[in-house]
């Protein structure tokens, strides 16, 4: 199952995607968030799509995309987490995940234009595939566990200001991830039970030149690792988003410029959609 | 001024505090959020005090304290603010305010009991002076404008576990930041014009016995700079918390033990109130 939010910034109706239609849900929720998303929602909104009930959003295709869930309580990221990236990045395989964290207002839609901030000259594109949390996770038995913890995945932008990332920031890689804009997510939440999320491609593009071409079978730590492992060290809850890091080919390898005004990003993950952002000056 | 948040965990009261008695908020506000505090809600409450329309919480010294906040969007910390904290973790004083994100979740009352994690062995106390966002802080101009974007201030207690901050870690800190209550915060919120934040005494004790003494004059980076150089780096939304680092004191120095099931930590902050802290084991 596919959810999705269409419409304006701050005013997006929960949607589901059906035979490639969008039907409205908003009899069922006010929103995609994590109270929703904590309810299992998969066999309700299957009846209601069965039974008729749901209304057709007959104008979706001039609707903008929002984020397919509402700004989460926090958004967790795993570093290095594909060995071909870390090696690109000058640095080994990591032997234990690596986290660092997002500000979640960073969260936008997946067509949202992303402006370039103030003073940077490293900006960079990284594809991720996201999870999205439906249970609250706290220290989990093991891996295994972890599936019954996870509402969906998404795909997702993990935009990187280099510089300040890395040279500006005393080596805390936060302050390079967190610009406005700087998460673009989406176009779906897609359930588990459509998405076989441990092998799946995920490629990016800057002005239709191929960057990132992968395979999430590539991670060095599995989602299921990557949630139980999580919940040792911190409470996962519903609605969260962990991003679980990205391929090679981004411009930090020296291989590519770096983002500049007027370039255009696209990344796919294949199942969970694409994303088209154009970069703009502050 | 001084707002606070009284009762059980989850279901707190908005509270003022004015000579020595707590006066139910309710009537202005459902909470201490970010919506009331962009209200700039000092005239609102002082006319109301006035007028007597606010009613006296005759019980609040038999309620739990919570934290004087909901749970914010985001908590940013700077790291080793303090030069004789740098020199004690053994780092030299930071050229440029370094920056880490706990999970908003840990954010929990002043004096709730904390859980040591599971496979801890170095949970650690900071006292810190907190700011409390009042207005959406982006690419501010200058320091000077900083103060207009700060509803107020708090003592907060930035828990860390240096094992799974640093040796776990890969060298991203987050990890050891963002055990569930790792963020006792309060016990008040204190408006600007109550306090001299840049002047003010911070002591942390365990068992009774002295660890942090400090003063927020000794800051390397003081108040109004973070927040003018956080905003060029992410948005500041109403509500967030930013935790300013702490002084030296702390058990990563190798001069005091970590904390242990059964320990008691209390921090104060001159004007802004004290914090005590059971830890118990998980």
């Amino acid at each position: 199952m596919k959810f999705a939010r269409l419409g304006p910034i701050g005013a997006e109706t929960p949607a589901v995607l059906s035979e490639g239609n969008y039907f409205d849900l908003s009899s069922l929720t006010a929103d995609i968030d994590g109270d929703f998303l904590a309810s299992s929602p998969s066999d309700a909104v299957a009846r209601a799509l069965e039974v008729g009930s749901l209304p057709q959003i007959s104008n979706a295709s001039e609707l903008r995309i929002g984020a397919p869930i509402t700004r989460p309580s926090a958004v967790i990221c795993i570093g290095m987490n594909y060995a071909a990236h870390a090696a690109e990045s000058g640095a080994l395989p990591p032997s234990v995940p690596i986290i660092f964290l997002k500000t979640p207002n960073t969260v936008v839609g997946p067509n949202d234009s992303v402006e370039i901030p103030p003073n940077s000259t490293k900006t960079d594109w990284e594809v991720e595939l996201g999870i999205v949390i439906g249970k609250r996770a706290s220290y989990l038995d093991s891996p295994e566990s972890s599936i019954d913890h996870i509402a969906g995945f998404v795909a997702a932008n993990d935009i990187s200001e280099r510089d300040f990332q890395m040279e500006l920031s005393g080596g805390q890689w936060s302050k390079g991830k967190c610009a406005p804009g700087f998460n673009p997510t989406g176009p779906w939440l897609v359930t588990p039970d459509d998405v076989d999320y441990q092998n799946l491609a995920l490629k990016s593009w800057v002005n239709g030149e191929a960057r990132q071409d992968s395979t999430t079978a590539d991670q060095i730590f599995p989602v299921d690792f990557i949630v139980w492992h999580l919940s040792q060290f911190l409470a996962l809850e519903p609605g969260d988003l962990v991003l679980t890091g990205t391929p090679e080919g981004v411009a930090l390898s020296g291989r590519f410029p770096y983002l500049a005004a007027g370039d255009v990003c696209e990344i796919e993950i294949e199942g969970l959609g694409r994303q088209r952002q154009e970069f703009r000056a502050h």
